[in-house]
């Protein structure tokens, strides 16, 4: 929270510990606060005043004091202020608003091919989001804005490199042009990293070390270590889709390599498996319906598919040694044939250390869980020590 | 540095501020500290005074002041403790005493079998340890000490679980006996964490994601995220010489599975082939002596190790896209052949995004790698808010 090294400019370092100690939720007093920061009390007294101003904490109680006149007490408000949430597919978009606390107000839904280009989709983006602002919060609510895309981002500058699907996006300035239009900060990452955010934070909040996996139309993991969302030297860490498979060179990939994982276990694999057996199916949905109607050969190719990931994702267990891996996106969400897979080789072939008691699991995120994804990952930011300090100087002006 | 959550009967957590602020080594006033943290200035001079008495700043100059009698600072001193670092390895123990500041004052080492079992090897580490640190340190020199084993530690207890090459080792209180013997704390991590930690803090102290993998009679990374080593849920992270190796359905190795990457690129491995190919080889160090030796056949099996490490390494790459493979241990150390072989298959084989600026290097760590890395580790340790608190108190007592 506090670099020192980083902070030989700034004087008020140690005073925004006073809000990242009321994120919990439980009302203290100015000199509970003073106490535990070791704060001058006029400075604690301040701060109290500099957050209530900008409505991120609120004045809830009175405490009991030992004398005198009873102390007021003061806590996290996360309803005042909250973020937007944006789901970008490679065939839909979707949007939606959350307070601070991670309450979603209000979503919808659209079908958009991103490969449209970024004008299209980010103009409906920019469209059905201001008039859903405007609509349901007030004008000083909207304090950040989270974006899952379809394809590799660059963390640092929020921009989508060599997307395969996204024609027309590479290196564009996605933050750049959400910012213009909505005014505050955009956080831009891959949509595996944003389903996986929402994922362990709604789910494992407690689970520092946890592999996500999504098999959808492609193959994409996202890593947690210590807590936090890996992302590694280019911001690509998780992009399992291309690893080379053992046996598979004679498939070819769409990346323009062969034997690629997602090019024999994805969703679109699968679906040509079945139809060269027969069976009639076209997209990755027909092949969901043929697994939830119980067709015996889908229901085999599913689980070769797990048994593939799992083969890939044995060296992410002895590399990671994670404590849980979650399965997720809407092949892994049709039934336990994916994940019985997956679960088959990862307990085989790890070494028992690691497998004692890891968990191999599907996911609980529904529909919603990208957006949910990408709200969280935007009010992370909005409740970082310099977002908040952007707020109380915005306020004070 | 300072957990909200965690701190909520610390009134001195902004306090510990004052010293980490120091580390840099950049000389201080009382009154920049003050502003720094935002702590009161009364406060500021009582923590300066008993960082003073606890020997971990000093005094440094004068700094010319506007008008008045000259300012003090203060800044970071290293010399006044140390730590001892502990490298057990399969048949040697290296101890070595280092300064906070990571100078390596004096070291010894013995031949030693791991297999001796704890009471042979720690008994060893206590006697020459005590006799080091009796005559080259004062009384109150000591602050922790760091232990590398060969085999897995359960990091949360620092004891060796199920370790296949150290009989008598298993859960045994590594931390405990030597914490008894020498009366500070000790780190225990497995030898790969702790040869990857040297090597990070010595060569690459900026790269927060690397990965470093020793190849020796065995095989084992250490991963470093975000400027961490990665330890994984049961502390196995990095355990890849047991990962398999398609096509190797035939090796058997020494932990009962088949195909395992040691057990098909370790040194033993590699000394086997070259036996079937009627080169006259026994130990690791052997196949050493044949590469150095410009031996055909060696090159060309080591070349061939790198090459199936690689294929492993290209998983890794994709999953945690690190911005530096190092490769470590003996076999790597020799010549440049299993770095081609891995670097071959790594940069063929992953996707150019996480290849483009990826370096693959060898080790730059001599014989006191492992030492180094052990008294790395317990200075980070020796210099935590813990220690540091934990120092202060027994200073005014």
């Amino acid at each position: 929270m506090i670099d020192p090294r980083g902070q030989e400019t700034l004087s008020g370092s140690a005073q925004s510990e006073i809000f990242q100690i009321l994120r919990d939720g439980k009302p203290r007093t100015r000199s509970e606060l003073a106490t535990l920061t070791g704060l001058a009390r006029s400075t604690v007294a301040a701060r109290v005043d500099a957050l209530l101003t900008a409505g991120l904490i609120q004045s809830v109680a009175h405490a009991a004091s030992t004398g005198g006149r009873p102390s007021r007490q003061f806590a996290f408000d996360g309803t005042r202020h909250g973020v937007l949430g944006v789901d970008i597919g490679a065939t839909h978009a979707h949007i939606g608003i959350s307070d601070l606390r991670g309450e979603l107000l209000v979503d919808t839904w659209e079908s958009l091919p991103v490969a449209d280009g970024p004008e299209a989709v980010l103009g409906w983006v920019i469209e059905a989001g201001t008039a859903m602002v405007k609509e349901h919060t007030s004008d000083t609510f909207l304090r950040a804005i989270g974006v899952g895309l379809p394809g590799p981002v660059e963390h640092a500058t929020g921009r989508p490199v060599d997307p395969p699907i996204m024609p027309g996006w590479d290196r564009f300035d996605v933050p750049g042009c959400l910012t213009e239009a909505f005014g505050v900060p955009a956080l831009v990452d891959n949509d595996v990293n944003v389903m996986a955010m929402g994922e362990r934070n709604e789910h494992w909040p407690d689970v520092d070390d946890m592999l996500f996996v999504k098999v959808s139309t492609g193959i994409g993991a996202g890593l947690f270590t210590g807590g936090r969302v890996h992302r590694g030297a280019q911001g690509i860490a998780g992009d399992i889709g291309h690893v080379f498979v053992p046996g598979k060179e004679d498939v070819q990939c769409r990346c323009g390599s062969v034997g690629c994982l997602e090019a024999v276990a994805a969703g679109p694999a699968i679906a040509a498996h079945l139809r060269e057996a027969g069976v009639d199916v076209d997209t990755p949905q027909d092949v969901i319906a043929a697994v939830l109607g119980g067709n015996i050969q889908a229901v085999r190719e599913v689980r070769e598919a797990g048994r593939l990931i799992g083969q890939v994702l044995t060296t992410a267990v002895s590399l990671t040694n994670p404590a849980v891996i979650v399965l997720g996106g809407p092949i892994a969400a049709a039934g336990d044939h994916l994940l019985a897979g997956a679960r088959e080789v990862i307990y085989t072939r790890s070494t028992p250390l690691a497998t004692g008691s890891l968990q191999i699991v599907k996911t609980r995120g529904g529909d919603k869980a990208a957006v949910a994804g990408a709200c969280s990952m935007a009010i992370q930011h909005a409740l970082s020590v310099d977002s908040v300090e952007a707020l109380i100087r915005d306020v004070a002006l």
